[in-house]
This record gives structure tokens, C-alpha cells and sequence, in this order.
């Protein structure tokens, strides 16, 4: 029956299993172990084996048809552990099973001498396409591709092409899709393994292929590569140079893990925390500090402005100290507003929905948007703080104050107050949506991530107008009304 | 040469092309273009040519090796106008050659008599499955899967299957995968067609098949079906009834739009915006106001605990309003912190880097970072207060007057009012993070999704805390101190 994956207690069953079977040298049973269940799930159960000769009899014992592929799931400290138990002989034979990018991944985080090792166990081919994409640099298409793909000429029949898959297939990451090149080696179309089965043997792949494929630089950024194999549909993509001569592929799998890494870092990005390399459990103590600490001490220092314009008001607070009661409820109706429209408009442009020349759109959209919610939100408010006021929630002695020296109506003057929040939740309401889809534009324009810091830039700035805007129509209007 | 995608330029170049190749009548340059250019590329050049006759000039010239592809990208309102204008037989030449769930995709913004016309149109074979694929579970499996697949007995040899293939194929959305059932009707295994070019042609199905393949039931999440995807690296995945029969397939194309569409679903709950079915510009102002303004006014309303913090200490901001001016920084200075902490949280259980089991992991690695950050936070607030009380960004009338009334030293009162600050932030810090942490797992274990509104709760949370320890601070040593 069918493993059932991703179940806790199935993990532990599978490693007592996997290890009875190393324990009690059935290599039948390890090898009906690798034949039902995926290698990632045997991975992940005995993620935590550290005994090299466990390990060694496990790649001893199931064969050249898994090792390459489990090795590859392994953790960097197991892969490790086995590479320096091997001998060069077993080694030599893992890596000329493995694709030139998983042995790039591994090497990558290993010692100098395990590098070197591996290196030397390549054979030469592999060797030159390891060191190119060791080369490339970080997120781009050449450093995310693979150098095992089929590429004939397009004079070739459909008959030679099948036996050329046959022969040279398996050390390619797909056989699906074949990429075909002039006699001046550039690339002129793909053919489907499909096309090839539904073709006549006689046919020649210039006739069949398509000349509508897309391909990629190798310098393109891993993020465009992701869209265009979205926008297109595809499952593989040949990375070109310069003159339009291949020289990688990268396939769908490929590209999944490139859209979650990349949807990471704008998540990360849009609550103030620099990338993500590693996963949570993985990132040591101190760099989750790095990575969270300096914006925190940025944000604050960016609160200078907030703090002098409370600060200058100070005196009218310590004469009216009701004042001070409502400032976090509006400065956080603020930030959760610009929120909402920062978070919508850098989602929206990832994914590429729209771009900077729909700006204007999205800009009397939201003047509409904005009035709408800042007429809900300051009608709720003014309701919401009469009956604060009303059954005491809020303390009104101040009012009381107020009354007793001019002579005025309670409710008139409660009244006035609620007006207060009410108008700057207007005005606040309007300018958060503002400011809130206007920077993800403004950062595209200069060639910045709009996830980057735009959401808490947006709350900074909406912050202080909407206390600026408190304070004008308390001086200006409210305060005299009240008789300050 | 290649057609370069995605540049504004291109794309009215592209649309004057073919807008001129259908006035010209001509039907060869039509071709052309759509034997060289990507259909989602034409398709989205002429977006806006809702001219009957001219797109079913299109469909009649193309011809069916494109005009089922092409028709799936055009947008309703196109696709309404085309099946509108086409005759009946022509209506069932572009239905027979379209996929089970792209037909889906369509009928579901069509109005009534539409999709009548469309369901009569299909043969009875299609008919059936498109009613079936319209009853299930939005977001289930059964949703998203398709109906055109290969399937085989086990006892089916090499070279009959190859022969199945060639014959079938072309109906089926994916030939790379053949899906293997015994005489029981019981899904059993997979085949790569790479696994057949590679074999015998003798051999048997059941001797080559992979038997440790990954399978899904129609009832399943979407979610749940992209995660697998992922971990098995699948490009295609069987779904399977109850029965362990199959059902249909799901293609990784597909799980590419699905992991957006999750992702953009979690991006919107952390923002507290309401999900997102429809692209930005495409969603009608109302709908957008209806769904970011309940949040608005939900918060609000949790804003009514610090309302009532605030309102309680009045007495005392109104008799040292500097006290007025670091809440909002101690607030924000939290909420940023807790943000932090719970979109790495979140983020990483959507990504199932760990799961409920691993909270006292993360909780005893949580507060080690918090303890780090809550000393370096403070520190830095210690110092950055006295700074700008000094060079009087903070108005320090009120401390003036303290030391007038009671005859102490000036720096030393500045020195306690940043204490307070400082000391606030420190626990406001450890707070922040072990809330932010807890919220996501505490989510999980009720079964909401810990996306929503973790973040908002969170702020709110910390907010409460951070002022009843400012203030608890306050009246019990730092205020005594200054002689209050």
C-alpha cells in the first residue's frame, strides 16, 4: 500500500524500520524500502543518523538507482559524514551518477578539502560544467540551471532523434524537451519528446519544432526566469549566452523553489526583516538578531518626527490630557490602513498584474477607495467614542474641567472632542491609502523592491501627518470651540 | 528571431501586426505570427479588440492546432463575444479540442444561456466530466484536476503502451506519465514515458512501473496537493476517489498558479485584508472598501484596552506630559518586533519548515533572541533619549519644572524618564517575540489559518502590555523618584 507521507508517527515507524534493516544487514529489505517509499521520506526519517558506517551500508546496498538522488536529500552534515567515509572509488561512482547542479548545491556549503575532493572525483566534462556554475553569479539564471540536457542539430530525423534520447537520455534532467541548434550552433526551437512520438520516423526537426519557444540569458535574474515559466506554461527553458548559443536548461522543480524563495524575501522584505537565507530552525541566534534588530533601531530613530511633534505639543496635552488618549488609535487605524494598500500594490506588482504605467489607475482608484473608507471610519469613530465617553471607558475628567470653566454643554463639548478623532481619521484614512500605494510605485521608478521597507516607511509617514493634522484642527478649531 | 516578451513596445507592435494581417485578409501572415509568437503573447496584445468579426477571423484562419490555446487566453468578455458569433458546428470544433478544465475555467463567468450552449456543444464523454469537475469543492483536488489522462492496465507490455500513447496522446493533457491499474481498477504505479523509451519492448508495465509514487483524493486541499508537488518534485500527480481509483490528474502548471494564489491569500490575512480573488485593478472599488474596512473598524475596537491604559494615567500625562510622548515609539517599536517574529513564524509554517510539535524549539530559541534584542533595543533607546532630550528634539519643560519643585539635578531626571523608556522597551521586546511566536502555533492548534490576523492581534497584545508596564514603571519607581 501507498506510504502515507508527512504523518509523525509514520516517521518514526519508517526509521525503526530503516534502521532494523542496516542493523540486521537486509539489504532486501533496505532495497524494498527505497523501491515503495520516496526518498525524501526515508531522508527526513533518519535525518538524524550520524554513524558513518549506518550510512555507508545504506549507499553499499540499494545501488547506483537511488544513491545519487537520496544523497541529494541528505542533510549537509550527513552528506559530509558519507563523502569522508567513502572511498574515491565509491565516490567517483555517486558523482557520475549526480547532475552537475545537485553536486554544486552540495559542495557549496562543505570544507575546503571535502570541495576539493569532489572535484577531483568529477570527471573532467562534469568537472568544467561544476566550476562554470560555481562561477555564475547568485540568482541568476546561470546559477539555477543545469548542464545534462539533449541538444541536436535541426537535420536530424525524428527516427536518429529517438535513438539518440535512447542512448544519451539518461544522463539528462529531462528528455521531454529537446533543444535543436543551426549548423552555426544557435538556438532555433525546442521539440517535444510528444512531438517526436506523434511525428512520422522520416521527419526532420526543423519541420516539427517550435519556432515560438522562449529561452533565457544566463544572466537574467531567477525572478524574471520564474515569470516567464509561468506567463508561458513551461517545463523546461534553455539558458542562452551571449550569441544565442546554449549553454544550460533550467526545469520546472527548479523554478518552484525559486518562486518560494523569492515570495520569502518580499514577505521578509514587507515586515522589516532582512532576507531569509536558511530556514527558521536552522538561522543561529545571532543572526536572527542581525536580521531583525537594525530595523527595529532604524524605525525608531525615524520616530524623531513623531516624537517632536508630540513633543511641541506637550503644554496643550498637559492642558487637555484627553488629548493623549487618542493618539495611538489613530496612528495605528494609520498604519493598519497603509498597510492594506502597501501589502496589495507590492503583491499586485510582483506579480506582475500591473506596472508603473498604470500608476494613474491605481491612483484615482484609490481616491475613491480611500474617501469611501475614511467616510465609514470617521462616521464609526465619532459613534464609537461618544459611547466610550458616555459609559466611562474614556475618563472625562478634563472635559468636566472644561465645562466648569466656560460654562459649556457636556455632551456638546464630548461631541467636539469625537469630532477631533473623527476629521483627523478622515484626513488619515485618505493620506494612509495614498502614501500607501504611492511608495511601491516610487520604489520601482528609483529600481528599488517595493517589498522593501515600504510598509513601515508608509506607517512613519502616515504617522506624522495624521498627528500633524490632529494637532492643526485642535488649535485651530476644536481648541477655541472648547475655549483654549 | 525570438520575439521579445513583455516589452510595452513589442506588445503594440504585435497588435498592429495583427490587427493589419486580419483587415488584409491575410491568412498566411496570421499563421505566421502564430506559428512564431507565444498565443498569451497575441492574445494579450489585441486584449482590447472586441470586434466579433475580426477575432472570428482569427478562429477560422488559425486553425485547430492553435485555436482551443488561444481561445483559453482570451479574456470573458472575448471569449463571450466569440462563442456568441460562432456557429454550432464551429462551437463544437473548438470544444472537442479543448481541455475538460479549461472549459471549466470559461463556463464559470459566463451567464446562463452560455453555458448552456457551450455543455450542448460537447461531446457527451466531455460533458459528463466538466459536470463532474463543476461540483467540486472550490479548492479541493477535484477543483483543479483534469480529466485527460493516460491510463493503462499493469499487464499492458512496453510496446503496446508506446502504440497507446501514439494513438491517445493527443487528448490527454500530459503523456510523460502514464498511470498504471490492476485488473481491480486500483491505482498500482506510475511510468514515465522516459522509463518506456528506456525499456524493452517486451517488458511488462507492472515490472518498470514506479510503485513508491505519490497520489492525492479529490477531496483534498489545493494547498495540501502543491505542498506534495513540491516535496516529491512531481510534474504530474494522479487523483484518486475513495476507492483508490483515479479520477483525474493535476499538472505542475497548474500547482504553479495554486501556490500564488495560497501565497497571496496568506499575504492579504497578515495584512488584515480579507482575501483577494480577483487581480487589483480588476476588483470594484466597493468590493476593495468592504474588504480592508472591517478590519479597520475591528481593531479599533481592540484598540478600546490601551484607550482605557491611557485614559486611566491621564491624571498623571496631564502632570508630566513628556509621558505622552514615548508611547507611541514604545508602541510602534512592538508592533514592529511582533511583526517580525510572526511573519517568520507563519512563513515558515506555511512552508511546514516545522510543525506544532517543534513550539518549545522555537519558544526556548525565541527567547534567547528576544533577550539579545531587548538589551540592545533599550541600550540604544537609553542613549538615543538622552540624545534628543538634550539637544531638545524632546521638549524637557516638564522635567525643568520637576527639578524647580523638587531641587534635583536635571541630567539624572532625564536620565530616569529615559530608564523608563528604556526599561519598557525591554520588556516590550521579550513580549513582542514571545507573543508573535505563540499567536501562529496557538492558530494551528484551534485550526485557523495562522496567517490571519496574527499580526494585528499581535500589535494589539503587545500594545496593552507595553503601557501597563510603562505606566506600572512609572507610579512605582520612576515617578516616586522624581518626587511625584
Amino acid at each position: 500500500m501507498l506510504y502515507t507521507q508527512g504523518m509523525e508517527e509514520n516517521k518514526n515507524i519508517l526509521k525503526q524500520w530503516v534502521l532494523s534493516a542496516i542493523n540486521n544487514r537486509s539489504g532486501k529489505e533496505l532495497k524494498e524500502i527505497f523501491e515503495t517509499i520516496p526518498n525524501i521520506d526515508i531522508a527526513e526519517a533518519i535525518s538524524d543518523v550520524k554513524d558513518p558506517k549506518q550510512l555507508l551500508y545504506i549507499f553499499r546496498v540499494v545501488g547506483s538507482e537511488y544513491s545519487a538522488e537520496f544523497f541529494a536529500e541528505l542533510s549537509s552534515e550527513q552528506q559530509e559524514i558519507v563523502i569522508s567515509a567513502f572511498s574515491d572509488k565509491e565516490l567517483m561512482e555517486l558523482i557520475s551518477d549526480s547532475f552537475a547542479d545537485d553536486i554544486v548545491d552540495t559542495i557549496e556549503e562543505m570544507p575546503a578539502n571535502i570541495v576539493s575532493r569532489v572535484l577531483k572525483a568529477c570527471p573532467k566534462d562534469l568537472r568544467g560544467d561544476v566550476n562554470r556554475l560555481l562561477n555564475y553569479k547568485e540568482n541568476t539564471a546561470g546559477s539555477v540551471m543545469t548542464t545534462e540536457y539533449i541538444e541536436m542539430k535541426d537535420s536530424t530525423t525524428v527516427k536518429d532523434a529517438i535513438q539518440i534520447i535512447r542512448d544519451k537520455g539518461k544522463d539528462a534532467e529531462t528528455i521531454y524537451t529537446v533543444f535543436v541548434r543551426d549548423s552555426k550552433r544557435t538556438l532555433v526551437g525546442t521539440v517535444e519528446l510528444s512531438d517526436l512520438i506523434f511525428s512520422k520516423e522520416t521527419d526532420v526537426l526543423s519541420d516539427i519544432m517550435d519556432k515560438d519557444f522562449v529561452s533565457c540569458n544566463v544572466n537574467d535574474d531567477q525572478e524574471d526566469v520564474a515569470k516567464k515559466f509561468k506567463r508561458y506554461d513551461l517545463t523546461a527553458m534553455a539558458v542562452v549566452n551571449s550569441e544565442n548559443k546554449i549553454v544550460g536548461i533550467i526545469t520546472i522543480d527548479d523554478v518552484v523553489d525559486i518562486i518560494e524563495q523569492e515570495t520569502s524575501e518580499d514577505i521578509a522584505h514587507m515586515a522589516a526583516i532582512t532576507d531569509m537565507e536558511d530556514p527558521y530552525l536552522k538561522t543561529p541566534v545571532l543572526k536572527l538578531v542581525l536580521k531583525c534588530v537594525p530595523w527595529i533601531l532604524a524605525l525608531m530613530v525615524l520616530q524623531v518626527f513623531t516624537t517632536m511633534i508630540l513633543s511641541g505639543f506637550e503644554d496643550r496635552i498637559a492642558q487637555f490630557a484627553i488629548l493623549a488618549v487618542f493618539t495611538p488609535l489613530i496612528m495605528d487605524a494609520g498604519g493598519n490602513s497603509g498597510g492594506q494598500t502597501t501589502t496589495m500594490i507590492v503583491r499586485s506588482l510582483s506579480l506582475d498584474e500591473f506596472g508603473g504605467k498604470d500608476y494613474p489607475k491605481v491612483i484615482l482608484k484609490e481616491l475613491r477607495v480611500a474617501s469611501i473608507i475614511g467616510g465609514i471610519v470617521s462616521a464609526f469613530a465619532f459613534g464609537w467614542l461618544m459611547f466610550e465617553m458616555s459609559v466611562g471607558i474614556v475618563n472625562t475628567s478634563s472635559i468636566a474641567e472644561r465645562v466648569t470653566a466656560t460654562g459649556g454643554n457636556f455632551t456638546a463639548y464630548m461631541a467636539l472632542v469625537a469630532a477631533l478623532v473623527a476629521g483627523t481619521l478622515f484626513v488619515t484614512m485618505i493620506i494612509s491609502r495614498l502614501v500607501g500605494c504611492s511608495l511601491p510605485f516610487l520604489a520601482k521608478l528609483v529600481k528599488l523592491d517595493p517589498a522593501v521597507m515600504c510598509g513601515p516607511i508608509t506607517t512613519t509617514l502616515v504617522d506624522i501627518i495624521s498627528l500633524v493634522t490632529y494637532f492643526l484642527l485642535w488649535t485651530n478649531i476644536i481648541g477655541p470651540a472648547l475655549g483654549f
